[in-house]
């Protein structure tokens, strides 16, 4: 029997409520290899490897690591945002200095577009170091964005389909809301995440396939000015006297005063002033909502953290496309992204396959073009049949323990540390 | 056997989770009764009866109404925000009217103390028209703030343990979120209902009674400066690193420009800037975020219409305080309001009673005083024992169709109108 090595997984970027079934994917097909060792979780992604923050996920009771289905986002072992930038080198180094430390032979990643760039450099580095090391990446968000527009490299990404029931159950009760409080608050706007790639609000639709809802749908991609919105809710008011909106948080709308976080990318949550308010105070302000007023609600977090309302296809997926991911590393398939593709026809079923991390790397998923109807503010059929069978058909029951959600409580069973302190070279510039 | 007459039933105010549930009480229990002829719901609150806006319940298929169970807000027939004032006496003489064109004996209106208060008035004019009618009153309201602070006069309103248990689970799962992303997202800051009573985001505090989290609470009735409250967040980020702030709408931040309906009452869905913005951009502003950023959740609507949170409890006792205020009716106990008493003793358990409509429309009840900590941002084990019982222990399963929610859908079966069209006098005025 081959020596065994170790294994360390770690997650990064936004979290998702399905993002610890892959970690629990990763964790039980580990147990099926002799070659895999201790799997280690590093805490807050890159940025535990950096500083050798290493928790021992073999050791933790196996009903814990079965609980992980029902615990949302990254509470477990905790993401970052830490990127390692391609100029920063000494942190390249230290993540192979810690992988040699703990005798790591397997590294799996979890996370978007960017964490599958880190994860193949590391993989790179690591050959040249002579280090033998399996890199293989896990894909991961709720936008959706992660992989090709054409749906060849992922079909859609863990995280997604969860996002998307949620929306579907938002609206779906928010409908009943407008409608049964219309003549008093007879506008109701809701912001949906995704920064700009209109794949969370277009889920929106899944609400309401058949089109009875006075609903509109305002994509970043399909951008307006604020008095075309206005005028089309105006017309909506006229028609059916209430109207429900719902908009990206990237959806153009002037100066939002938001945060650029340390990948680059801007923090919509951390804005100074959000879409959704500022619609609404310009329907406000026209008067359009006649006597009453336009209302808004801002999920926030909440859409990829509310797990009952995950959708118990995407835990499924997530959970195998996690065990893909082990076995790819453990049968030695270094520089792949574990990925989830549709197979052709009406009926709805996926395959666990492999993809080069690098064409991951450098690709970039945006919304289908097409699937924004001529409107603007509405996503087509096609959209849907796509989207639909992502979330599901059932409710996923919670497990409860005196009156709350009984979560993953691991033991703080941590590597112990074999190297000099590190700081992360991104910390010592700020 | 007595002549039957027909009942209206109308909701009035902001809806809840469950609101649907006392409806289907009225409705199933109505079935019992022969003096009960047809029961109709009018159609958004009062207004439906001013406009002579009957939707026949009785005819409608017995599943749809079992349906109501899983229906959140007003959408089967609509609330409103309408209130008799007290000098409109030609809206009153109206109401009055319409029962007697409908041959109306019976009148229940569910909302809160407003509501009671137009209930008691429409019962003493109807005597003084030689109108036999029973009045009763069903409470309703996720703020909790019907009745009086002692909680003589009815425990705890339907609708506020659905609330409570959203955010519980939204405390809880939003917990998670902070911990996994918390070096890039230290500061999650959450808006809660419940205009200036502190009831909704108190109930924070039951996903962590043993005080185990970075959780901090502000109610509007133990007010701060923000750089009191920035602080608070400082200490909470140099002990751990983090911190979880749920605040109330109506804490006092300074101008939200908000609006006032026809209550009088402020809605703070459709304030210029919502306070759980003012205190994530003074936060990022002072710079308490460090490297990362505060971030805010406004859920709004979502807290009250969030089906997967109701609460069994609530949704099972709704129901009765429906029953009972029909059962009240049809054995002509006009001028009460159906009421929910909680027994002494350490096993929660509830009776079902009744108040004078009087009582109850001349009270007002407050966020107990000595359920708020020393510290100013946290409440008391006695505010958690109090609370705790309401939201239960299980998840409400939602029947799915098609992968959508299976929600009530009435027939539009209409009383025929009888009298001219009538503009209710508010509507003339705006």
């Amino acid at each position: 029997m081959a020596e065994s090595r170790n294994l360390v997984v770690a997650q990064s970027g936004g979290p998702t409520n399905v993002i610890n079934s892959s970690l629990r994917g990763v964790i039980e097909a580990a147990r099926d290899f002799a070659n895999v060792g201790t799997v280690y979780g590093a805490r807050h992604g890159i940025e535990g490897v950096l500083k050798e923050d290493l928790l021992d996920l073999t050791a933790q009771c196996p009903e814990e690591v079965a609980l992980l289905r029902y615990t949302p986002v990254a509470g477990s072992i905790g993401t970052c945002r830490y990127k390692i930038r391609a100029h920063q080198q000494e942190d390249f180094e230290r993540v192979i200095e810690v992988f040699k430390a703990h005798n790591v032979g397997y590294f799996l990643y979890n996370g978007g577009n960017d964490s599958m760039d880190t994860a193949n450099k590391v993989a790179e580095l690591a050959q040249q170091r002579g280090l033998e090391l399996v890199a293989v990446g896990i894909p991961k968000t709720i936008d959706n964005d992660v992989g090709d527009s054409e749906f060849k490299l992922i079909d859609h990404t863990p995280g997604y389909g969860s996002t998307a029931k949620y929306w579907m159950h938002m609206v779906q009760n928010a409908n009943e809301e407008n409608k049964g409080t219309c003549p008093a608050d007879p506008v109701l706007v809701m912001q949906a995440m995704g920064r700009r790639i209109g794949f969370i609000p277009a889920a929106a639709r899944l609400a309401d396939p058949g089109r009875e809802m006075p609903l509109q749908i305002y994509l970043a991609e399909s951008p307006c000015s604020l008095e075309q919105l206005a005028d089309n809710v105006n017309d909506q008011l006229k028609q059916c006297g209430r109207c429900v909106v719902v908009i990206s948080e990237g959806f153009d709308v002037g100066e939002i005063g938001e945060i650029v976080d340390s990948f680059g990318h801007t923090s919509f949550g951390s804005s100074q002033i959000t879409v959704s308010q500022i619609v609404v105070n310009y329907l406000n302000q026209v008067g359009l909502a006649a006597k009453g007023a336009a209302r808004g609600n801002v999920p926030g977090t909440d859409q990829r953290h509310s797990m009952a309302y995950a959708s118990a296809v995407d835990l499924d997926e997530a959970y195998a496309v996690g065990q893909k991911a082990l076995e790819l590393a453990a049968t030695g398939q270094s520089g792949y992204m574990a990925t989830i593709l549709r197979d052709e026809g009406a009926i709805y079923n996926v395959r666990y396959d492999k993809v080069p991390l690098a064409d991951v790397a450098n690709s970039e998923r945006m919304f289908p073009a097409p699937w924004i109807t001529a409107s603007g503010c509405d996503v087509t059929d096609e959209f849907v049949r796509y989207a639909k069978p992502l979330i599901g058909n059932e409710m996923v029951g919670l497990p409860m323990i005196d009156g709350r959600q009984r979560l993953t409580r691991f033991e703080p069973l941590f590597a112990e540390k074999k190297l000099a302190d590190y700081v992360p070279q991104a910390d010592r510039e700020t």
